[in-house]
């Protein structure tokens, strides 16, 4: 019953995923006179595309890899691997989309960093930076112990859902910025709900039951590796590879596991 | 430990909130004119107050009524009137605040309702409204059975998070809308970050900082009430008036807990 809510719930995702980026994408191929990589606004245009895809889409990808119930049978080092690469795809696209912005501004000598939405999506990325350096070193390189990794990934688990928290909260106010600056005149104006404005608000809350599907399936307990896997696994090194020593999730029962989990469903 | 981490926490909430709102006034109070309520922009002046403070602060400080050690021992009744009250007094400055904007827009001929700031925040204000009467009728009044209370409670846990989530979302959206329309000319346009802007700018961080924080304690299990309680205990009706039949929570002791639980912690 639990896989079965599961899967509804990958296919609701996979096309509520989907809807977000295209719907972005039409927005500004349709209203706002499609992209280009030049410096103009063309340019400034993949920077909504490319926000929505990597800081929501992709990062709710990468940070879903352990739902998978196929993830918890067998050594947890390969997603781990995909984890952290599509975590990299996520930030690498984040990155362009924030080039796409400061080089736009630096072609039409418009000021960097002074809006809110601006504050709160640089510390959005930072923050996400971070999460990613830390995640690298500490649960992906061999050398850390086993109590370090139990300290940090309270943190690692609460800052992943809080930088997805965030992000959605910047592309909001991105998405609001945006149309307040493009529709000002006449019956063009916001205020009168041009059909722009109607199919860009909508894309704004897509993305909104898109972030809240996502974080109810990375805190609900049911959808988690079992627990015990991160206490007994450890990575060996063998043949200049590194190789895991990982348990399976039958080993795991019984065991109290201590990581974010929903009322009501069992833990394993 | 945990209880001294808690109280720490509190005192940090407490300054935070204090200062959420307080900033909020002064922003108002210094740069835009102070406060009325006589359907002029002085009226308007009163949303982004009452919005702060009713749907940010004081929901949070309703939400973590729970996480008060002392509402762990014996009957949860009177805590669950003091959640549902805190959270109705939250309800009535979110309403007195979006009264002030529509009152406002009918004053001037704006029309309601056109931003993506204003859907997500109605949105919001929805979601709080059901989750409200939702509590009342399920957990606070006495006909509602164990079962139902055990169905429920996920949701309701959920979406507490999430409307405080989206309320910070709303509020980041409305400072930024706020910004935009009030600083446009020369020396003082936005881009060139005016000192109202920075003000206001470390105000809407000052608000993510704070939500990030109680979502934290909202979401640690070691902080929560120990959950047998809600299993064993059943509001009884004697001389006209509801009484409770709670359990300690020396008694949840070796229960398994299914809340949310953050990793690394003890659940009771």
């Amino acid at each position: 019953m639990a896989v079965g809510w599961f899967y509804l719930s990958v296919l609701a995702l996979c096309s509520l995923g989907s809807m977000c980026i295209l719907s972005t994408i039409y927005w500004i191929w349709y209203w706002q006179g499609g992209f280009a990589w030049d410096g103009t606004v063309l340019m400034f245009n993949w920077h909504p595309v490319l926000m929505v895809t990597g800081m929501v889409v992709f990062y709710s990808a990468a940070s879903l890899v352990y739902r998978l119930p196929q993830s918890w049978v067998g050594p947890k080092l390969p997603w781990k691997f995909g984890h952290a690469a599509m975590h990299l795809l996520a930030f690498i696209l984040t990155v362009l989309g924030l080039h796409a912005v400061f080089d736009f501004h630096s072609h039409r000598k418009i000021p960097n960093l002074y809006s809110l939405h601006s504050w709160l999506g640089i510390t959005t990325v930072f923050l996400f930076a971070c999460q990613w350096f830390l995640g690298f070193a500490v649960f992906l390189l061999p050398w850390a112990s086993v109590q370090l990794r139990s300290l940090l990934k309270p943190i690692h688990v609460f800052f992943g859902a809080s930088v997805l928290s965030l992000a959605i909260a910047s592309v909001i106010s991105g998405i609001n910025e945006k149309l307040f600056s493009s529709l000002k005149n006449g019956t063009n104006s916001y205020s009168r709900l041009p059909s722009e404005a109607v199919f860009a608000n909508c894309s704004g809350m897509l993305v909104v039951v898109f972030g809240l599907l996502v974080l109810y399936i990375l805190l609900a307990s049911s959808w988690k590796r079992p627990e015990l896997g991160m206490q007994a696994e450890r990575q060996v090194w063998g043949f200049g590879l590194p190789f895991q020593v990982g348990v399976g999730p039958g080993l795991g029962k019984g065991h109290p596991v201590k990581t974010w989990a929903l009322p009501g469903r069992p833990t394993q």
